[in-house]
């Protein structure tokens, strides 16, 4: 039987082989939640970067630039880290540079895995469905912040071991808390994460409408894929 | 108000500054488990040791050796990584070197700590008398597996958040997610963990009498501190 396991930060990457792996990243608040809702609104393709700089030189390459540092947009860019600034037409068929605190640095130490897949509440049933499909062991990578564990990147992880749990056996016991927490958490996971450090931190920010959007299943059926440099959709 | 955090695994030590906090060092299953039961019957003192040979040594300087790697006894030495072991009459008043695959390397990676004690649920309610009564922040640090986070020392750190939730505040997502996990396992920590992976190796190795022993909260009242480079009773 296949097997998932959980990297619940990207400074135990070191712990995890990847190249036999479907990796799926995820960083809820907010960067995959914003890949996928671009994806799924026509963006053509992103292009994650772990260093700023590079981001900000796609500028003349015919790339928007997008992203945050410490959950605030870069100066210069042209978009932030709100998925609500990806729903706009006039983004259809463009390409995207973006680069975030944690999202894009967890894409990039994911590299030299077998496939690398974008996970956010948005497109659960969407990566379950594709997880089932294949053939491969999964590894999901939360993004965390700044290496250290974070709730709401859990319980993505743990909403896809327990969506999976006919079909893929946990291999170690990151998965099982992932699930356990998941599973209290599942009937109101804006309460839940009430108390957790980033929401603390993104409600300085005043972005609740964010939140609660981020942690919302299903409303994309869309499974973004790295193909080459570039997250485009399957 | 201080705070109380939680490194869920030695890999993550770097994130974590030590210089100003009480480290309380857990290692369920079973290091932490045997330094409190051979302390509280009388064994004199405990010297820590990362390094298998460094520990295979001290039997020439008048200490008993002791430990495991991967869960077995150490070929050579005198005590393996049973509590029930460290029970016996004629190690009263006796030194012991040890060694465990996690446990000790967890001490090790906590140097440079304002304190350092050690954690199990044997001595729960000690623990958290001796952190209630403290000045000083606190930081749990969970052996976990080979860098691995494991459900055993999650809970374990997660029982002192709860404990401790009216004196000292959570700093980051790690706490809130261990004292939930606690929460849910409290009633029944053996049933809770059957599915964990360390649990299913240690009963391959056919010691369920320890891990039941283990999960018992408070059958001793003892904070053992490391002091220079051995733990003692305080």
């Amino acid at each position: 039987m296949k097997t998932i396991d959980v990297c619940l930060s990207p400074d135990l990457m070191h712990l995890y082989p990847v190249h036999d792996r479907v990796v799926v990243v995820v960083d809820i608040l907010r960067a995959t939640s914003c890949m996928v809702t671009a994806l799924a609104h026509g963006v053509k393709s992103i292009r994650p970067f772990a260093n700023l700089e590079e981001c900000r030189a796609m500028k003349t390459k015919g790339y928007y630039t997008a992203g945050e540092r410490n959950g605030e947009k870069v100066d210069g860019f042209d978009f932030g880290n709100s998925p609500f600034e990806y729903m706009a037409d006039n983004l259809k068929g463009q390409k995207i540079a973006f680069t975030t605190t944690n999202g894009t640095q967890a894409i990039a130490k994911s590299h030299g895995a077998k496939e690398i897949i974008i996970g956010s509440f948005l497109n659960l049933s969407a990566v379950t469905g594709y997880l089932k499909g294949g053939k491969d062991s999964v590894l999901v990578v939360c993004a965390a912040w700044k290496g250290k564990v974070n709730l709401e990147d859990t319980l993505f992880a743990g909403a896809l071991v327990e969506n999976l749990k006919d079909h893929v056996e946990p291999d170690c016991d990151a998965p099982l808390a992932a699930q356990r927490l998941y599973n209290l958490a599942k009937n109101d996971m804006v309460s839940f994460l009430k108390d957790s450090s980033h929401v603390k931190r993104l409600n300085r920010l005043n972005i609740h409408k964010d939140i609660e959007f981020c942690l919302t299943p299903d409303q994309y059926s869309v499974t973004p894929r790295l193909i080459g440099n570039d997250l485009r959709l399957l």
